[in-house]
């Protein structure tokens, strides 16, 4: 029985490694949830889990569902709250494996601490690698245990790297679906608007990982997290682009053999992966491989996605930059979405803030989140800067007014 | 130091063997070859590999070979022949690794001694498996030693099962190019010409395989030698075309995961495969991810290309069915080639052999033997009372004469 802690438990990813916890009771066991303020989706969780221990994002809530759960016969359950409460529950002491997926810089601290307390952790939370990456991975090697990814890019290389040994892989092979302005001219991404870039091709995503797909930015975090994960130098990730998203990533060895992964699009499926890895179990998720017919690849186009570029200079530049990078993109893409800055003001903005921040070693978390901090406040002002667009509420192509 | 001796060094796949340790001099010895009736060649081999004992087919070409060696000093290299020279190469206590590439089953006997004296054996040679799977993979079950694939498709399924345990595997997807006649309307089938057949889109090779490729007996074959290589039963070896025949095969495990191979179309990278296993080393074969463009499939088409489904008739009745499959197939495809018999006559020819044969179990490579010269005879008749077809000169369609 393995017994699992979930960061971020009312989640997309959450809900998904419960929905997978459901299909195999014998396997596997719901001790510990961190949830943010979803107090409706907490409280049924609680109900449904029995974990020993719940956490909540503000202590005004984790008080109402220490309530309710006394009102309802489970006062039992232990109710903590803050960031000491997501790492009570990414620690405690009955738990084997940790999922870590609250989205956002937020997750890093109790991630961390889950790594030091010898946990395995399954990481679906980007800001751990990009931000962190460097302290994070060197904890996991420190304790021994493996880091495994839970997303389809980073689970579909893990899978792939079973072909050989890590010294045998010549270069990691990311598939990007393209986004949906794959096809639309650069000369047209200054008019790009909200709804169009909220609507990809093959993911039902949150919004700021849609916009960060339709800027390629989302490859750029994976190529960061790549480089971490499986220790690679940035020149040994590529991407390519393949539109149908069939095959989620490809590593080729040095003897010229390549191995690419495919399956369904479904989180649950590199969930279940990294719950039970090494083994592997029965799912349901079956890809009709008689169903395949067509599968179409091209490079990427960096002029018109320059995220993605900018992702190769911060990952090798390292330490501060990948966090800025980060921070600058979420700020950037807030303010596409708020209709404060064009969709092609996104790269100008997180250029302009890895240019001003200095690639500094990072020692612990706590500078990571300062430099978090400080990469977030220079964004904003260069978002305050180019203040030159609004959005235009009929959908229609935003408008410059400068 | 890996000493290989070679079974089949003047073919093609024998002559690739030796350019890849061409390469890698410090990796490999050829320290024993058996080469057929090229005396040229085997002289050359002899010479510049200097191997401690190389084998002639025929006696003749044996004194011969062994002559002309020991005028060029070169006397000290032992000189065998026939069957029992060919076991002897296979044999040889100098030798780790064997790489089995006689074609037909007059590689039969040398192989499974190999595996019976506990070599290492790379299996270039399709009846090994076909005719003879049941013996030679039990022998190296109890020899505890690896039986290494050294084609395309074999290959890519051995590299992908390294994703998980045998127990996790679903299914194994082979991938065939579908030959030159995937779009050729079933109606015209009957008028196929020699020269068309031998028309392969992908890749250049001997002439009956090329003919199995267009019929799609040859991966047929593939199945059968894909039960046997990796315990497999035939419901869970499945077959997909893929015209481009850039993913060599793939493998789909019970989680819903699907692990597909691809390379260069170069037979020297299996061969390194096999040679260097479980280790990968640097080769200059390297394929381009970055101009992957575009990768088709679609299921193959049973009524068209009843060999396939003969193949799996086969194997599934087992023992002596597997054997006649391939020496009708063989007698087949030679009166094709030799204008006594129309195209869509070789599954005709096999079905018919293939409903005389009891599904015997073989108790040894004699038997096989026994079997496989009965379904010739057997075939031979069907051919004669098939001789109702004739050549045209012309390359023009074939005409029934009946």
């Amino acid at each position: 029985m393995k017994r699992i802690a979930i960061l971020g438990s009312t989640g997309s990813i959450g809900r998904s490694t419960l929905s997978v916890a459901e299909s195999y009771p014998e396997r596997f066991q719901i001790v510990a949830l961190a949830a943010g303020s979803n107090l409706e989706a907490a409280f049924e969780q609680a109900l449904r889990w029995k974990p020993l221990v719940i956490s909540m994002a503000a202590e005004a809530d984790a008080d109402a569902l220490g309530t309710r759960l006394k009102k309802s016969g489970h006062g039992g359950i232990e109710v903590v709250h803050g960031a000491a409460g997501t790492v009570r529950v990414a620690t405690h002491p009955e738990v084997d494996f940790v999922v870590s997926a609250i989205v956002g810089v937020a997750g890093l601290g109790a991630t961390y601490e889950a790594v030091r307390a010898g946990k395995v952790v399954g990481l679906a939370n980007k800001e751990c690698l990009v931000a962190a990456g460097e302290l994070i991975t060197a904890e996991a090697r420190r304790q021994g245990k493996p880091l495994l990814p839970i997303d389809s890019e980073h689970n579909a290389v893990h899978q792939c790297l079973r072909g050989g040994r890590m010294e045998e892989v010549e270069r990691i092979w990311l598939t990007a679906s393209g986004g949906p302005f794959l096809n639309t001219p650069h000369a047209e991404f200054d008019s790009i608007t909200v709804e169009q870039a909220l609507n990809h091709p093959t993911w039902k995503m949150g919004r700021r990982i849609t916009i960060d797909s339709a800027t390629l930015m989302n490859k750029g975090f994976e190529v960061i997290e790549a480089c971490r994960l499986f220790h690679m130098p940035a020149a040994k990730v590529e991407v390519i682009v393949h539109p149908q998203s069939t095959i989620h990533s490809m590593v080729e060895f040095i003897d010229g053999s390549i191995l690419a992964q495919f399956s369904v699009t479904d989180m649950r499926l590199p969930i279940l992966y990294a719950l039970t890895y090494p083994e592997r179990i029965q799912s349901d998720m079956r890809f009709r491989v008689s169903d395949l017919r067509h599968l179409d690849f091209c490079p990427p186009d960096l002029k018109k996605f320059p995220c993605l570029r900018l992702a190769y200079e911060a990952v090798e530049a390292g330490g501060a930059k990948t966090v800025a990078i980060n921070a600058a993109d979420e700020v950037a893409v807030a303010a596409f979405l708020e209709g404060t800055i064009r969709f092609d003001d996104i790269p100008h903005v997180i250029e302009e803030v890895l240019s001003a921040t200095n690639s500094g070693r990072l020692e612990s978390i706590a500078t990571v989140l300062e430099a978090d901090a400080e990469a977030r406040r220079y964004a904003q002002e260069r978002v305050a800067g180019l203040q030159k667009s609004v959005k235009n509420k009929t959908g229609m192509p935003v408008t410059s007014l400068v």
